[in-house]
């Protein structure tokens, strides 16, 4: 059973204390990450030039070689956790931070599955004959160097490095001081396999961790690195977005919504509110805020209420909420309508208008995941038309926005930003293009 | 007579002195920026829902417009160029900067032009039905937001205005300070058609120029501004870069490479390399290095310096060059293989291989355009894959990079970066996309 790569979006971090023991003095550290940028450039040119089966050969051998050596791994990771422990780490983070022969098992299924994924780069994404016979074709091409900053979990290390060398690109990783020692055994068997199959063993390389400031250089690192993609919390993602120089890719963020139309079904939207808040609640396509049309409000809330409550939901509700859903619902904040709890916890509030909604989405929303719930075709229209998010869906959970789920195979995460790549990101994601352009001696008129 | 719109790429500027007279304090000049952020926010939610021709009627009306006031546009125009000379602007700045009515009517023709192109929003990209019998549609979707800032021409205003209103964006113009009546005066005559059209005003809006710190609230204006482009020189590019939390486009810097190969055709590589030097020296796609393979180069080399100076161009070469092109040969410096000159200068060179060109080329390019003379297919094949620029050249000049001769029929500008966008940017380019997600009550299943 091959599971699909998911990286996911679990919003919570492992990683939330600060990292201590500055291992480099600040120049050293900074010609340490630039050094691997320089030597992961480098391998992204060899890598760039790989047909397909190359790459494929690899991952599997990777798979393999995972498998084989999983007690060393194990070995690394029980230190990890161990410090873990000692630190007082909550009981959840310490399970997504832990290793076992099943989940080495599937992080190398994971790779198997990438193998078996089309090869993006290549691809004409668009060509054509020009009236003065210049032939143009627009065709994939690896983005280069990608940097990924993340956190927590170790099976990040080799599913990032699986659909980047897959793409043809080369990466930095930068993960978390928490899973330090599980990290380096990863990428050492990774790196090993390389080097067995004659390729550059830099195009995977893990940066170092112990020191927050490793990230700083590898996002200033302008000219080296070709795009940044940080992975995890607020605090992260503002960070990089804010000092650094290199493109990002700004992921995982989502204040997801549900609105209940006027003219929905009871019993359809009662069903979409409870799988897109409580299925997976820490991920950020869950649903953090209901909307219900003022029409049926009287109908919806008191059974919302009561189904979300007994699905241990907290409701965070307005005055109609409150009125409509009785002595359960907390009463809202402003702040509870720009929260992503990533907790069993809703705001809701009753609008005035399929506008009023999209409105409230407009002011609050994070442009993840929107769905409208509604019998009516004309509502359904507007609704995807007014709402501006990565994804609208029209009578299904909030929880589809997957890469998985969109039948793409594998992501490397859920870009919220409309530059380059918007919602699930797969392998074409990580690619960019070049203009070919053929002539015979072609010359440009002057003018 | 229809000419296709283009912004251009000459990186020159009639903004080389700081901007002085700051009207506003800091904090005034900041929450002013912001104010037409917001505005700009509130009309491009009401341009996305447009329908093409509603776009389309607004263009054609603006291209009228402004033939029928060109009167009061030359009149502002007046006041620009009588400063600039009084400033001692050189002539070639301030023929940039006047308008005529030849001209004027020219930048109508260039909306007319843009209203002929197809919407790129509404276009479906993907779609597909999911095994569970969800209807997956990817399609395109306005940016909302662009900032662009820019310099010098104020033709740019209104062709940038044209290009962001047809692909349903809002946009926030940040132009020189030395063509600011110019400029007031263009956007004043375009929300007017806006206003009569129905349209919302702020979908066209001129920041104040007076002000560098204009731009600095422009890119760091997080939330609100979708994406900032910045045209000119390469300083505006590092600073809007370094400072921005906005996403950015870069646009515009063009060190270019014409590489003659072992077996190219002499007559060819000639009229190939003097059309990519000499045709526009100032353009971002004119060639600034030369690279000789060293089997043709006793051949290739003498008459290659005889035809550059004979067309006014100094070649900087390495000893090579020089020992082969004769005595009017400059030696090259360390810096002349990094240098976009913009001028008729050119760097040359003899390497060893078609791989010692494609590395310096890696070493030095910017990764705009670099061409292959050579009638080897297998050179053409291993050239196209190791260069890795937005557009690669066989047997053609480097001058096709170009938005309107790649028949996008309008560009905002040539992107030398990987994320987004690469090479001539149209009207596709000032796109995102968003997910529509059709579903008759589906639910995500647990796990």
């Amino acid at each position: 059973m091959r599971r699909p790569t998911r990286l996911g979006c679990v919003t919570t971090s492992i990683d939330a204390s600060t990292d201590q023991h500055a291992q480099a003095s600040g120049d050293e550290l900074r010609e340490q990450v630039r050094a691997a940028a320089r030597a992961a450039r480098d391998a992204a040119a060899e890598l760039a030039l790989l047909p397909r089966g190359a790459k494929d050969s690899a991952l599997r051998a990777m798979a393999d070689a995972l498998v084989e050596r999983a007690p060393e791994i194990l070995a690394a990771n029980e230190l990890d956790v161990a410090r873990a422990e000692e630190n007082g780490t909550a009981a959840g983070l310490i399970d997504r931070l832990r290793l076992t022969d099943d989940r080495v098992a599937s992080i190398a299924d994971g790779l198997r599955t990438v193998a078996g994924l089309p090869d993006p780069t290549g691809e004409v994404v668009r060509g054509s004959v020009l009236a003065n016979g210049l032939q143009l074709q627009q065709v994939r091409v690896p983005l280069g160097v990608v940097g990924i900053v993340y956190e927590g979990r170790p099976n990040v290390t080799v599913d990032a490095a699986g659909l980047t060398a897959k793409s043809g690109n080369a990466v930095l990783l930068r993960g978390s001081a928490s899973a330090e020692r599980s990290n380096t055994a990863l990428v050492g068997v990774l790196r090993d396999v390389l080097v067995e199959q004659g390729l550059p063993a830099d195009a995977i390389q893990l940066l170092p961790s112990h020191d927050r400031a490793s990230v700083r250089h590898l996002i200033t690192a302008r000219g080296l690195v070709d795009v940044v993609i940080p992975r995890g919390g607020a605090g992260l993602i503002s960070t990089v977005v804010e000092q650094s120089t290199v493109p990002t890719i700004e992921t995982g963020v989502g204040n997801c919504h549900v609105y209940v139309d006027a003219r929905a079904d009871i019993d359809t939207a009662l069903r979409i509110l409870l799988n897109s808040k409580a299925r997976r609640p820490s991920v950020c396509n869950a649903a953090e805020t209901l909307l219900v049309h003022r029409d049926i409000a009287a109908e919806f809330v008191p059974r919302a209420v009561a189904e979300l409550r007994a699905a241990g939901v907290t409701v965070h509700g307005d005055e109609e909420v409150a009125r409509l859903g009785g002595s359960g619902v907390l009463a809202a904040e402003d702040s509870d309508w720009d929260t992503e709890y990533g907790s069993l916890d809703i705001a809701a509030a009753v609008v005035d208008s399929l506008q009023a909604a999209t409105e409230h989405i407009r002011a609050h929303g994070s442009g993840h995941t929107e769905a409208i719930v509604t019998d009516d075709v004309r509502a359904a229209r507007s609704f995807t038309a007014r709402v501006d998010s990565a994804a609208v869906m029209v009578n299904a959970s909030t929880a589809f926005t997957d890469g998985a789920e969109f039948g793409m195979g594998a992501e490397i995460g859920i870009s919220t930003q409309k530059l380059h790549a918007r919602g699930p990101m797969g392998l074409p994601e990580l690619t960019s293009t070049k203009w070919l352009v053929y002539g015979d001696g072609h010359v440009r008129p002057a003018g």
